[in-house]
């Protein structure tokens, strides 16, 4: 295992991203195609277009379930074909370099870690605040092989009802989805707001970028929606501080992109309920890889980083 | 560092306990004393009776903040003395064997692991529930050395201020001083229970067990106390297993004792609220240690346990 690059795999959101990676994590080559039917294909195709001789093997990072010893992947939301095939055992047959499998947030956390602003760090807690709220934990310098299911701490206990069936979850109060359903529900019990109309009339519904923008133009319900999910963000970031005493907290996803308000609330309210002397020694940054962590992820899990 | 056994201090409840422990955790000699003005001279005295040829080394398991590095408590509300003096430095000059130094709580995951049920598991998160509560994580057999402080982690966003300053900690909602305050505050909210004879009269106030008594005599605002206690206590243990997927969650301290309804209620509400793939996975287990675990994890320190 000495050649100096990788392929990964992304399969952890809507589009399919392959990428050539070198063992400092940076990116060679990238290719991006939405999934649909002919995903397998693609996939395939995407590989073979990046392969060549100077690959050493070839990372997948799944948004789903995976059994990572027997290499199979017991339920995918994205892409339901996986869970039917072998996947791993196939791109092995074929391009005869080690094939590794990991879920995506583990990945994200390794590629922060190996080429984001994870590196300056021995440890650290990523969180992924979109749709939905995951994340890992980076310990003496590796990733920990936990569930860390990081968006289903309950911080709210007999709480408001999460996609995953129990009560209270943090992701079921600071999602991408909690924070629609917020607007949405907050309309309907006729509340007073400017995303009224918004959301009356559009058959897309309200966005977090919408109701960000509302509220920026002084909307008062839409303030509230984002300082609400905010501090219980906050509560969970606390958390996390408290249990992992991490040298960084740091923020990835959709939700990071201009969210001063929901940020900002959060990281008060995680100061004023965290341990002030483990708080203090806590940085909470934003991501610098982005979408790509994942990918570069995939690529380093053939790797032997420590 | 190949001789048979090691002596334990364990200075992290209201006595100081000292014992002499053997590489597999076994106990073969152990001290008691009440914490006192002499607290120093007896600790140094009992481990004199304890010393021989055949000692490895000196663990010391404290309750409160300490700079395992520099080897200085920082912090130690039980026995403030040890707060201004060199207690390693002044042990390992006199005894002339490694000394060394850790929170109780590491030192109690350390026990278990090593001599009690843990041993049977590779990963486990320890919970102690007393007057506060406290806790340790092993991974890969080894403890993490994390700050652990899974007492305060945040189960009701806003909620009920705990002694640490924060709002909706787990130990504001699941501790026996909790618990008492539950009691004390109802009563005195005007709460019908029998309760209030034993509160208004007692000079000492009412305790967990009394509370227990009560609930089992069959006095709903008893029975209340208890079951929020657990339900709360449930949310923690939930968020552990989502975070941790742990082989096992192992209870102890004092409101393990008889506290059917208080864990049963735990159990129950953990299993409603965590990933029902990674519950079916994990084993909520009484400590078989109980009070020796601290002590027997501090000898642990001085031996190369993996």
């Amino acid at each position: 295992m000495d050649k100096p690059y990788s392929i990964g795999v992304d399969l952890g959101g809507t589009n399919l991203r392959v990428a050539v990676v070198a063992r400092d994590g940076r990116i060679v080559e990238k290719i991006k195609i939405s999934t649909c039917a002919e995903v397998i294909d693609h996939l395939i195709g995407s590989i073979e277009r990046l392969f060549s001789d100077e690959i050493n093997g070839i990372g997948l990072a799944i948004a789903g379930v995976m059994n990572v010893d027997s290499r199979r992947i017991t339920s995918c939301p994205n892409i339901r074909l996986l869970e039917d095939m072998h996947i791993v055992d196939i791109i092995e047959n074929k391009f005869k370099v080690p094939v590794f499998l990991e879920n995506d947030a583990y990945a994200a956390t390794l590629g922060e870690s190996v080429a984001g602003v994870g590196k300056g760090f021995d440890s650290f807690v990523l969180l992924t605040l979109g749709t939905g709220i995951g994340g890992g934990v980076i310990y003496n310098g590796s990733p920990l092989k936990i569930a860390a299911e990081l968006g289903h701490i309950i911080v709210e206990t007999g709480g408001r009802r999460c996609g995953c069936g129990s009560l209270g979850c943090l992701e079921a109060y600071t999602s991408a989805r909690a924070m629609i359903e917020a607007a949405t529900e907050g309309i309907k019990g006729g509340r007073d707001s400017a995303m009224r109309g918004h959301i009356e009339a559009g058959a897309d519904g309200i966005q977090p970028a919408d109701i960000y923008r509302y509220a920026i133009e002084g909307d008062a319900f839409a303030m509230e929606i984002l300082k609400t999910a905010g501090r219980y963000l906050g509560s969970g970031i606390a958390s996390f501080i408290n249990i992992f005493s991490p040298q960084a907290v740091i923020l990835t996803g959709g939700l990071t992109g201009a969210w001063d308000i929901y940020l900002q609330e959060a990281i008060r309210w995680a100061s004023e309920n965290a341990f002030k002397e483990l708080y203090a020694k806590t940085q909470i940054i934003r991501s610098s890889l982005g979408d790509d962590a994942g990918l570069i992820g995939a690529a380093c899990l053939t790797f032997e980083h420590k």
